[in-house]
């Protein structure tokens, strides 16, 4: 048997449209944890890269910010809601947000959190929706209603406006409660709304930021990032009780310092959604030819996601062609293709030339 | 500002004895994260990486062995302990265990479990120290005491011998209790005990085991392995819902295989473990000589740290010169040394003169 | 000040229609605590009159009945739905559920369960409105549906029949899911169905039961009631764990006795649906007649509550008229008019004639 | 069969030494449940009873006091601690603690609280023990010691001086942690301090009391009483969320009304503590004439409970005569003998004689 230290037991070569997670490790942020091995740092966020790390943060949202890198996205979005809530607190947060459908009940389970959910069209909460479970404060038989979380990129592949979370940010602060925000692609979404990283999370009245590194390069890590010192508490205590501080921590640092530091995280956004776009506007061709029959989209394509309706059976034949992706819903026949940040131009047009083929045969 | 991707923030050339979590990723380990790079992978642990991991854990702990890759050490605790125990059950474990003592409550708030604590001289249980408090089953009003969790090497740098553990084992197992071996040190107990890993694991009567990787040359990286699946329920859902679940989970198996599938597990336990060795020889050398006053050690050296009791100041002076360790107990005047699987000889020896001299400069 | 021995601080003659819990003890359960008072019975839950409840409830729920009296509706439901329930189990309930709306996240905080809501026009699930989220199965990153709740009467006023329970339990079994059922009102559905208490609980497919008494003239006192043994695990010790463990059960377990041995649990669910259903008659006249401008009633009546609309401002004049009762959706003019088994005809006719002069004068 | 209306289904006369939740309800109290009876009053707390309450506390605790009636003494523990503690919080207490040994790991599982436990001669908690568990703050691996717990009298029947509460609570406070009082023998510590209730509390800087009321002859009904409203935060929603939330209140501030209005919590204490103080100079008679063999204890007896040593075997021989109590430390043959309001002389005289001639057949 080979050993794996010299030779890869998987095909090099293979990408598709699954997930942003299944790609790997952008070289630069390899490179960055192989620059802060060697020698002995001090475990726990004590050591020089965590350092460097606050002076990234603050670069970009402000001299505020504070950042506690954490393993993954559900501790990231965990311990940021428990730090703005008490015990009782409840969170107001869309049907379709990753906290509720995707982090196996963890903010329920292990942060003591009830989530107030609301139905969207496209992922995206708005102040009128947010109203629909932000009432009943000072009613002790209702969980009390005191954060609203949103997701930057939604869930939906939609990016909100800075207006948009602005006007969410005022309403949220009017009635006392606090803004978290999931940025598991915020890169995503800056490189959307054209915009720095700052504009729509600090300058907005964002409070306390999930800052994702792992779906855009990085191999393992995020961190949350308290925009708003005065109403975040504990977050040191957290995270250790909550069983997401690294020891090596340097190298999770580092990864976030690779990414954030100069410019990789926007060059890699840049990529994973011009590729999203490129597979929409191509496919928006064929419908527009009348060469794909039978495929819609619901939703405007602002990220690095597409989510189609395709017709019955089309997605199984592009999977058994060795595309892989995954259902939407199921039984509404939607899909969701993920672009990454080393998804390239042949890639997307192989995919495109055999949509068009299997909606030609299916018809 | 240079760029952390070429060049390192840190010294590289500094080692000390503060924690094994102190160093870095062992070069084969780091070769093994590049390896297993490129191209797209499945996440959450239905990659080839993961999957050949399964094989690497049941060639060490035979054929029920299942390997459940996971963030950290506390986390591998919490996991295990849930998974063996229902919502009433409670743990007998060492006041000193790092359940105990070092995991920020996480077993209680996160686990929901209650530990049933007992001091012991050498941070080793015994049936005889686990019946003060394995108790009170069917007593409602009393936490049932339905697991006991031993540590291995233990946080004392002590291993118990295989004998040791198999008499917990059959004692546990006759109260119908289950067993959980926190093995942070896995590798050291082995190299210790001159034996192999299912010795004192499978073959002992453990039924599940936190497995270390991060102590001992992982850049970030441990597993729960389940040894007797008859007794584990879940663990697929725990992991998830205790955030402990990496998306690109191929980067943490492939750590994990670069340790355990050759003999990288051994090597770097044999170097840490010897250069403990090294120091504690040294100094009882000294001590035979008369050249050590003041210096005394309560426990033998059986693993990669020593533990010792230095007269007042000397610690605080041997900092001074650069050299980095914790106080284990400052009221009584103990230390812990660790070493690490980079530690080198020069390191010992430099420590053993600074030790001499500020002994000799304290009398 | 005279002494509260000897006098009441409240106006005993006052009724209103605020809730059914703002009446009292009814006289024969006050007897019965009364007479099991005087002498020494062993406390949490090994005397006489908590045996002797497992008879009562063994008469009403069969053979493998075994009841587990606690202090109230939110304690006996998240008992319940943990004792059937991994810690990773999820529950299908509508989202106007009790334990969904006015439990302050007592089932997500205190028994780490994700709730999984459905909408539903009336309070009542069916197979067709639980399947919208009983499904994923096997994946880890979704809280596993693995049990349903359903209210019976609604938390709308509306009852199950037995044959829309089978066909929930017969759905639910199909996909290996057990059914809670939450009873507080459990009693008001007998009378409302002219059924026994076992026929849609039981015999229906029920697994586990919330059997209500504080809402039906007991002072303080619930049970849960395992109906399928196979299936609840645990109990024993979630009572105790989860603060729900009375010392001197024995006056719980006398409450109980007094409700269920005999016909009084019927007797007063009779009084309080016979006056609900005079409030809605008298009012349904008063429509037919066109002396009720713009009241309407959008549930059936089949319990002991009637929900109503009013034209804007009606609710405030009846009650600064001494007629209490809660706004159900305010934004909606919805009003609840609970009746308890003290409520008399007098009560409902003075109420009736409140409500058709103040409609009239806001008309 | 004879309805329990009306018959008791126990023996009115027995009484043993069981416990002192053995006893039932004082005559006084039933009263009081009866005379809040009738009529319709605010449910969850909003009554008059609950209100008369507040009166009735700030007379016994100060202006400042804050009564919230819960259903028993774990969930006032529970909810007391919470409320003083964020949720990285941990609780110093002693081995011996009712939270610990006796709560079925509450505390742990439903508060999220880590007890850190000392081992005590009494039961009783110093300054000095306190410091074996308070230290390490700021240190995040450790739950972070920010609260003690005393009980009042102690599990072992001991009673704090004022002077040593002050300087327990001076203590706690200077290391800017809050104190804790289980207060469910609270008044057996005034009887046998001779004191008010305020002065071992309030005026000796407790800032959170767990106020008793079932072991003193109510039926069901304890408070957690605020005495320093500046560290004590949401026990509104606390209450309900723990699933301590009684909806007709006014049943469980009438009893505590009628405990605490008058001296009736004197006189039932008087009496208690004034049999066990029989019983024990009863037996310390025989032992200094020479009739009790192997009869001793370990503790001054300062409250209703009696601790002894007896032979092997006497135990045993006690309980076939009817006396029922028991076993404290079952290996080490102590036992237990609790005295409760309805204790008379006769029933002392008459256990002391059994004592007496079953120490004297084991000679």
């Amino acid at each position: 048997m080979t050993s794996l230290v010299t030779s890869p037991l998987h095909d090099v070569h293979a990408r598709g449209f699954a997930s942003d997670n299944y790609s790997g490790i952008h070289p630069e942020v390899l490179a960055a944890i192989a620059a802060a091995n060697e020698g002995h740092q001090p475990a726990y966020g004590t050591d020089m890269y965590t350092e460097r790390l606050q002076h990234v943060v603050r670069q970009h949202f402000g001299d505020e910010a504070e950042a506690f890198p954490v393993f993954n996205g559900t501790g990231a979005n965990v311990l940021a809601l428990q730090s703005i809530l008490p015990r009782w607190g409840a969170v107001v947060a869309a049907t379709s947000a990753h906290i509720n459908v995707d982090e196996g009940g963890a903010p329920e389970r292990v942060g003591g959190l009830k989530l107030l959910t609301v139905p969207t069209p496209d992922g995206k909460l708005t102040p009128e929706l947010i109203d629909l479970e932000a009432w009943g404060w000072g009613d002790e038989h209702r969980a009390q209603p005191l954060a609203v979380s949103i997701t930057q990129t939604t869930e939906l592949g939609t990016a909100y406006t800075v207006d948009e979370i602005r006007a969410i940010a005022d309403h949220v602060h009017r009635h006392g409660m606090r803004l978290h925000l999931d940025g598991a692609r915020l890169s995503n979404a800056a490189v959307s709304l054209d915009a720095d990283l700052r504009a729509f999370t600090t300058d907005a009245g964002v409070d306390i930021l999930s800052m994702g590194g792992t779906k855009n390069g990085a191999m393992l890590g995020e961190a949350v990032v308290i925009l708003n010192p005065e109403v975040a508490d504990g977050m040191k205590y957290l995270r250790k009780l909550n069983m997401q501080l690294a020891s090596k921590m340097r190298f999770v640092s580092a990864q976030l310092i690779a990414l954030y530091e100069g410019d990789l995280w926007k060059r890699n956004a840049l990529a994973s959604n011009g590729m999203a776009a490129r597979l929409r506007s191509s496919l928006d061709t064929l419908i527009a030819d009348g060469r794909a029959p039978g495929l819609s989209f619901e939703q405007p394509t602002q990220s690095n996601g597409v989510f189609a309706t395709l017709p019955a059976g089309v997605a199984e034949k592009l999977r058994t062609q060795g595309f892989h992706f995954y259902d939407w819903d199921a039984a509404l026949g939607q899909v969701r293709w993920m672009c990454s940040f080393d998804t390239t131009e042949e890639d997307i047009d192989a995919f495109v030339a055999a949509i068009e083929r299997e909606l030609a045969a299916a018809n």
